[in-house]
């Protein structure tokens, strides 16, 4: 497989072509792209352009590219289209993904869009899963799947499952289910493949069967899919009636969200920006926790302006406060990130004092070995032992609290119920420049007896 | 499906019932779990309990069992087992998981290993998978998958199918070769399904089908996996032979790793730790960077020191130190991470020139919101407006400054080849922290006129 790389001169021979309305060549390029490759294209066209391309190509082939764009791009090009145009999009997707799409047109034209779907049961799947919120399983899922009731036999299932395999992309596993719809087991392809064509489904199906509520998060869907190695998940109601069906390319983009927003976090970033988006949505991201740091440092001046009368005969105490600093912020954003990780990879045992101690252990033995070498430097540095002993006392204290703070902090935002990557980066870092500022002062001015 | 969680009773009991060696207890739970849900068991145990557990269950559970165990358990209890009982457990296991676990073997008993296993075929896909590299395409993939050769028809193909389906667990696209081996296409199963049983291949197949090189990054494959939606794909070797597939449940763990990586060294520690590793792991992890941040300490230190003349009569100037240091600190994390992760997304467009001017006109944004904000508390606090402004124009100096090393430094290690990842985090910060006071120092001097 040659991969697909966009360049610029691929791209203006595209935007040459489109400029030029040579329709013969557009169809000819497009046909040998991948739906992912063309979105990418599209998102680097001006509005107009896009909308030639979308409405030019073939609604099996711009259906899914739809699906892939940016979603700025997409409501751009849908503002073009008619409901009619629109309607006929959806007809080709997935119930998940049109769903999807319905849930960002403007409210007024929906029941028109909804209207125009020639499929009746098409749009009454999309319209049944409008009603679940976005960030559930019943968000994710799509009605698409393969079921078929206990009672039947061999050869009804696979009469059934020809048809019903004709509206599913991928087929995963046969879901079995009763006559009340709910879902008692499953049967594998492989199993279908190599039964008697007589055998009853009660009898040959696999009764255990992994499945989710409707209303679980789309996090815990995630979690329980790539710990089993499931690449389909049915999804049931609260009664336990199957109700649709999560597939894992779905929940690979869940994965990688929920790693950006957690990247994002400790870094400072309010969630969703991306390099290529405007000055103005960088800057609203990004200000926010600048101004959380404004406030530290301003903080951190204040307690420094407290200490002003040790200035004059102890200034090297002053110079080592960006030290103390960055030692509380880098500690805490250790801690606290090792905290944030376990939490969300579901993997700590035990309490959280049990936590609090090993993170004290740990932090005692980071700030002795860090401490040892401060000594050693600054009193050879200014060789005034006092001072530099009284620099690493407190260097230790301060790597103890933000090393505390660290992992404190998360676990109790975690038992609130509140997301604890907020509690990293700079939060944290704000938080521990205080704090260390303030405590090593305080024993730097205690050892030196002032 | 009622969620698997391991209390500290239920763990207690197992504990029990191995000490008791009530092995019928034992079969009836373990018979309920899921092989993730054992390994969780095991992961908990003690060496010997552990050991015990694995030789009491069959080999049919415990092989997938042993894949999914933190890597120290199981390198303890297959310490424990002969070489006949890890060939038996093999035998079990897709080649790719049995290859991850013979290369994790002592190098003296591989041998001896391979030559238990009874399955021949089996045993030389395993060796040869053994001989790629891990972090390759190659050492991801499995030998086993469905292959038909283009001169079959339709019932042949059927046939071959079955026979090759008992060896793989989950059949996801039949690959379609020629004589030689070289990959030509696919075919779905829903094409075999409805196609009639003397068509040929050749005539059926989809001509088009996604491979990546056995050579390959597993951090690429990821990205076509994820991109096009693939929930297996081909390997070929250099010449377009079909050599092996792989499957999206080992990407997911690609992704999910490669995340944890990322963030872990944006938080500033080594990779692969988690909170449950030891004092002793998680000081090596974390030791290193805080090591990074003393020496960045020290140098600020360092350049106070030299502006040392200047404390007497402008205090001020040092109390503010912190807060330059945290700003060109946040503001390096802030740009680095979004060029880190656009990068890894394969989403920057344009040139590096293009990026540094737009984080300019970012950072002199935030820089002036900042500063001002700044100039009004500091002139409000002392009175004094020339040291005040003195501090303020040097914030955006120093963020300005910030901000371009943070999207340069990441940009220029991806040019030369090297992973980004690592110039986030304390590597920012640490250089942002000199560069930063260093800079205010200067450009505070200059306005003051001293």
């Amino acid at each position: 497989m040659t991969p697909f790389k966009l360049t610029e001169e691929l791209l203006t021979t595209i935007e040459q072509h489109i400029e030029n309305q040579d329709n013969t060549a557009l169809h000819t390029m497009m046909a040998d792209y991948h739906y992912a490759d063309i979105a990418e294209v599209i998102n680097e066209l001006d509005e107009d352009q896009a909308t030639y391309l979308i409405k030019l190509l073939e609604s099996e082939q711009t259906s899914d590219v739809l699906t892939e764009l940016d979603e700025d791009v997409r409501e751009a090009i849908l503002g073009n289209l008619s409901s009619k145009e629109i309607a006929v999009e959806l007809e080709e997707l997935d119930t998940d993904d049109a769903a999807d799409i319905v849930g960002e047109l403007p409210k007024d034209i929906v029941q028109e869009v909804i209207s125009e779907i020639s499929d009746r049961k098409h749009a009454r799947d999309i319209v049944d899963l409008l009603r679940y919120d976005e960030n559930s399983a019943g968000g994710l899922m799509a009605k698409e799947l393969v079921k078929v009731n206990e009672n039947w036999n061999v050869l009804n299932c696979v009469k059934e499952m020809r048809q019903q395999a004709e509206s599913v992309t991928r087929v995963h596993s046969i879901y079995v289910v009763d006559d009340e719809g709910i879902l008692k087991g499953r049967l594998s392809l492989k199993d279908l493949l190599t039964a008697s064509m007589t055998a009853h489904i009660r009898d040959v199906y696999i009764p255990k069967v992994d499945s989710v509520n409707v209303n679980e998060k789309p996090e815990e869907v995630a979690k329980i899919m790539s710990k089993y190695d499931l690449e389909a998940i049915p999804v049931v109601d609260e009664i336990g009636r199957l109700v649709g069906r999560i597939t894992i390319d779905d929940i690979v983009d869940v994965i990688r969200e929920e790693a950006e927003k957690d990247y994002q976090l400790a870094a400072g970033i309010s969630q969703d920006v991306e390099a290529d988006d405007s000055i103005w949505d960088l800057t609203r991201a990004r200000l926010p926790w600048l101004f959380l740091g404004l406030i530290g440092g301003v903080g951190a001046a204040g307690i420094m302006g407290g200490f002003e009368s040790m200035i004059s005969k102890h200034a090297i105490l002053f110079f080592f406060t960006p030290l103390i600093a960055a030692m509380a912020g880098n500690v805490g954003v250790q801690s606290s990130a090792i905290i944030v990780q376990g939490l969300a990879n579901d993997d700590l045992k035990g309490s959280i004092s049990d936590r609090l101690i090993k993170e004290l252990l740990l932090a005692t033995l980071n700030g002795l070995i860090l401490a040892a070498v401060l000594l050693l430097f600054t009193w050879a540095w200014k060789g005034d032992f006092p001072t530099a002993l009284a620099i690493s006392i407190s260097l230790i204290a301060v790597i103890i609290v933000a090393g505390i703070i660290g992992t404190f902090i998360p676990l109790f935002l975690h038992k609130r119920g509140i997301d604890p990557a907020i509690a990293t980066g700079p939060f944290i870092t704000t938080s521990n420049d205080i704090f260390g500022i303030l405590i090593y002062f305080w024993i730097a001015k205690s050892v030196l007896g002032i």
